[in-house]
């Protein structure tokens, strides 16, 4: 399929009987062009109207005004809504965003930003996926910013997800829930990893500080979607009332808005049966039936941070932790009495 | 902000001591290159490594492996569902996507395809906001898909809204509504038309056929998000129980998710005293509580029929209606008795 949107310099070059380099240099003010063909060549530019596209400016720069934007999935509320924002940042700032999905997949990802770094990009903003490669193929002097999860090697802008995770807990602890349940996102992920271990960390914490009061925590794997929420939320509520979980924490809204889902199949009540906390606060957070609380991620100011190291102040340096808050409404409530 | 990816063409250029345009001409096969120019430009280019971007031959072909994608919002999950599987289908073919929100502004837009055409896409897919301005600027010549909503002169790939309308209509009817309400997307978008003119066309069709038994229709305009289907939702529902609707349709999920929180605070039931009927069926229509009743749209044939157009079959002659599909849930139920 070959798209012409004319005049292009191949047409300049044969009205003006020369070359393409030498429009090529006549366009970049090269003063190695003859004073006679210049004339010529500029004056067929005026006649053909012919305007240099960016690809030509990127040629010569050997850069281009595009961002990668590399995410695991855009179906992904937090990730659509982080893509929003960069887009709308880039694109005030005159530059256009590249969006590539890796699905999880290394290779997928490997693939994607070979296929960008073609572009030669003015820089990325990469979520890598576990078990990335690409630190490898990134080459040096390219502005990249690593979002949500790390990549060795290079400084990290997130929520700091080790205290996110705290902050869960303690807030099922104050309610005094004491039979607890954990869906994690998969545990090949630094972000599963660090919510997982600042939960774990509070419950054993209060665990110890009561020794008569033991806390029961039941953690299960899953993905972060809903249908992983819904899947391992049926697991951890199996068995009757005096047993299962009076409260379940999950890695991300997704999973929380599957668990809600299971719950009311299962015919239990949220949150007079079991409380539930998420994590992200996307805005379909505060629509679900009951409202669902939270741990919110500041995702605008991630944006923000990441533009403001691509287009302005250079690379990050250091790891940007940002703080998380707990958001509280109607999933959670004290345990059923008996 | 300068960044190199070394080695460049004005490396090789340098070390050969020749043109840049020499080197592009050495790159492109061209015969007019003097064959001991030729020979010592290879020598460097092998010696350093050098690898042409695709900017270069993006520009020798006047064209890019960039797709663009215009939609109105990213974080409307029907549009991220369209844009991961374009992404996908693109990826496969060696294409990527530049990804523009134009937040359903004709003035956004129309800098935002400019932006694009400035690359020199293969092509583009765009779902024009209402009052699009982008008509007039798209040169003859490019390929373009227009999804989801018209552009004049523009072939449109989409579902049959009209039918869509009339099969909500029609589930409603049959269920034994007779106080219906309506929230329909902006009035300036001709999606939102269609699918109010074919809800409302059945209706009239149902209150012609039966003068005992008059249908009585309340429609409200609404934009296609969360919060207005929350907002309008409330306004219907006010009044007692014998005067407001007992089933409401909305004309996307968003709009329905939003209704089913207003619903639900004004403590009413669905589907026992309430039934709403959503559009699009996104993955959370069937996530949410109650599962969501709804109209479903073909996503994925969507975006194979355009990618299609783009890099295979060519422009596309004539609209594409697409079937749409009701998929009954536990969102709608009889209308209570009293």
């Amino acid at each position: 399929m070959e798209i012409v949107l004319s005049p292009t310099v191949k047409d300049v070059a044969r009205e003006a009987r020369v070359s393409v380099g030498t429009v090529s240099r006549v366009l970049a003010r090269n003063e190695t062009v003859n004073p006679g063909i210049r004339q010529r060549v500029e004056e067929v530019i005026a006649r053909l109207g012919y305007r240099p596209s960016s690809l030509g400016r990127s040629l010569r720069l050997n850069k281009s005004d595009i961002i990668g934007l590399i995410i695991p999935d855009i179906t992904n509320p937090f990730f659509a809504e982080l893509a929003k924002h960069l887009e709308t940042l880039a694109s005030a700032a005159g530059y256009s965003v590249l969006l590539a999905n890796t699905h999880d997949d290394p290779k997928a990802e490997c693939k994607q930003v070979q296929s960008l770094l073609c572009r030669v990009p003015a820089g990325i903003v990469i979520a890598p996926v576990s078990g990335s490669l690409v630190g490898g193929i990134l080459p040096d002097g390219l502005v990249s910013v690593t979002i949500d999860r790390p990549l060795t090697g290079h400084s990290l802008v997130a929520v700091d997800n080790f205290e996110g995770g705290r902050l869960a807990a303690s807030h099922l602890l104050e309610l005094g829930h004491r039979r607890i349940g954990y869906i994690s996102g998969p545990t090949t992920t630094d972000v599963s990893i660090q919510r997982l271990n600042g939960f774990r960390g509070r419950v054993e914490e209060a665990s110890s500080d009561r020794a008569q009061d033991l806390v029961q925590l039941t953690v299960l794997e899953g993905n972060f979607d809903y249908k992983s929420g819904e899947a391992i939320g049926r697991k951890l509520l199996q068995g009757n009332v005096g047993r299962r979980p009076t409260a379940i924490a999950t890695a991300n809204d997704q999973q929380a808005i599957g668990l809600l889902r299971a719950s009311r199949d299962l015919g239990i009540r949220v949150p007079e049966d079991l409380s539930i906390v998420g994590f992200d606060d996307i805005p379909l957070a505060s629509l679900v039936l009951p409202r669902l609380t939270t741990v919110r991620q500041p995702i605008e100011e991630i944006a923000e941070i990441a533009i403001r190291a691509l287009l302005g102040s250079g690379p990050i340096v250091g790891p940007i932790a940002l703080r998380p808050a707990l958001v509280e409404r109607d999933s959670t409530a004290p345990p059923p009495a008996c």
